[in-house]
């Protein structure tokens, strides 16, 4: 046998082999090199997860849904970042309202600004809902939407989580990072619905989940399409548009996407229209709940709790056939360590 | 020479001969065969799509944008269809009134819906805005989504053109489709901005245009949650959410995208904030206005009329660089055969 004959079966038997072995591997317990989802520990809910997906992309299955519909929806607060000890973008809100202070000499003498800029934080929050909603507006109003995203841009690189001491962009939970890519990577579309604010999500989305704007939906201000110095710009008013949580979140996935998700990830209960309304579509459906039970790496909250309170999704989950995913048990990890 | 080391040959021969020809086919001549855009004529309009769409997808080259950003926004009514004598949706929302009239038997004796189901339309007009909004409110609120994109559904299937004798699903802009096709071909999203009916529009929208649900802008109605049944639904209220037209038009691209488009399409001085934030963008960008001068195929229509209005949008056309399509002369067909 010719040399070059020779090296060519003994090349075409190494590709036999090496087919061979592919085909073999998750039978043979060499699936954990390809595992998608590696800060999931086994157990019922990655299980749920893999098997859900599995079915719902087997062509010719009885549970498959074509990749147009393959809609998946994510809360953004305590569901895909953390959320304690106050919601990150309260914390950026009152940043920008010191950063603006001087702009603002009347704020001197005025609650809540004043309490504020004093750091005088319980006399803030005795103001309550009132004096919280004064300084959302004052950190929002008047700035036109490309401005709004520099300040946001601008404290993303340079705030800090006051126990974790990393940027807030950091404290994003790596087993749903993990989730999001694979829902990709397996036709899905994959959608933020949060009660937070549109503008200040889609700074960061596409970066850090790999989430497009137009797969932001959020609560939103009005806003006044103005031309300044002839050059058109949107500006945001001093008046809520849309509040995009709990029954207000079916109606934002409606609007915005024209299509029942088959599949939602949550936390408290500001999510649990947006469970229901997933589960009530026709097929296979997956919801589920990320349950804060990780003091140690994290928050332990649920009953109770002023952010994030969970009360009705927990008692009705298992009834509801709702996945809970405990933080402290499901997760190998919950951030990503520091790059 | 064996007769297959021949036949090898002479389809080398061949191969080559073919991959020359497809390279000189352009300077020849023959590119006629590979026009993406065979239903418009050759002309100031064509020519400048197809250079700002070469311009914009050459990789390396100055006007070159990455395909995330290839944002297209088109009006709907006049834009990708017909709008006279009457909008299309109209005529679905007044028909709408009609078949839901006899569980309305007091609609019987009361003003407008007296006058429609008499066939007044005189008196109808008359109404005014008022006696309008009405009427829609009539065809619309109450409604489940579900119930309401059925409606339009049944109407689209059976409700037909009172001049043309056809489906108003088959009033599409040949040279549209095309040039939909076109963009997408060249990894562009495109996308309607329309102030019609977002609920309406979304029914037919991914199977006439080939744009998805996501991707369809426009008027809305408040929706309630609510469970009827035990079963969750949303319910159209009587009440005006947002209204997609004119200033508003680049507030609704701005929250349902969040990036600016780069390019725009419209027919009325409705389109013109539209047209004008599509401009004001940095980079390559085309703006245009269907102008509808075509009595014969069509109508012809700008300058002081009632649905359809075009003056500064004609005025100011030239001066920012605005393309003005001629129904008449840049296409070859208005509409495509009734198949």
């Amino acid at each position: 046998m010719p040399k070059s004959a020779g090296s060519l079966q003994r090349r075409a038997f190494l590709c036999a082999a090496a087919v061979g072995l592919t085909a073999l591997a998750p039978h043979l317990g060499f699936a954990q090199a390809t595992d998608p989802l590696p800060s999931w520990n086994a157990g019922p809910a990655k299980a749920r997860i893999l098997a859900f997906v599995a079915a719902v992309t087997e062509s010719g299955g009885p549970d498959y849904v074509p990749p147009a519909e393959r809609i998946a929806v994510f809360d953004n607060d305590g569901t895909l970042w953390g959320e304690q000890p106050i919601y990150f973008q309260l914390s950026f809100a009152l940043d920008r309202v010191k950063a603006l202070a001087p702009s603002h000499p009347e704020w001197k003498n005025k609650p809540p600004f004043k309490d504020l800029l004093n750091g005088d934080m319980k006399a803030v929050a005795a103001g309550g809902e009132k004096a919280l909603l004064e300084l959302l507006g004052a950190a929002h109003a008047g700035a036109t939407t490309e401005e709004f995203a520099a300040a946001v841009r601008d404290w993303l690189a340079t705030a800090k989580h006051p126990r974790f001491k990393r940027p807030f962009s950091e404290l994003v939970y790596a087993p749903m990072l993990e989730l999001l890519s694979y829902l990709r990577a397996n036709g899905f579309q994959t959608w933020i619905v949060s009660g937070g604010g549109i503008e200040f999500m889609r700074v960061f989305a596409e970066q850090v989940y790999g989430v497009p704007p137009q797969q932001v939906v959020g609560s939103s201000l009005e806003l006044k399409y103005e031309l300044r110095a002839g050059k058109p710009v949107l500006v945001q008013q001093a008046k809520i548009a849309f509040n995009d949580d709990k029954a207000g979140k079916p109606v934002g996935i409606h609007k915005a996407i024209g299509r029942r998700p088959i599949m939602a990830f949550g936390n408290s209960d500001g999510d649990f229209q947006m469970l229901e309304w997933t589960s009530a579509g026709p097929g296979a459906r997956l919801s589920a709940i990320i349950h804060h039970d990780d003091a140690e790496r994290e928050y332990a909250y649920d009953r109770g709790s002023k952010i994030g309170r969970l009360e009705r999704g927990l008692d009705e989950a298992g009834a509801r056939g709702w996945t809970v995913v405990s933080m402290k048990s499901d997760w190998t990890q919950v951030f990503a360590p520091a790059p």
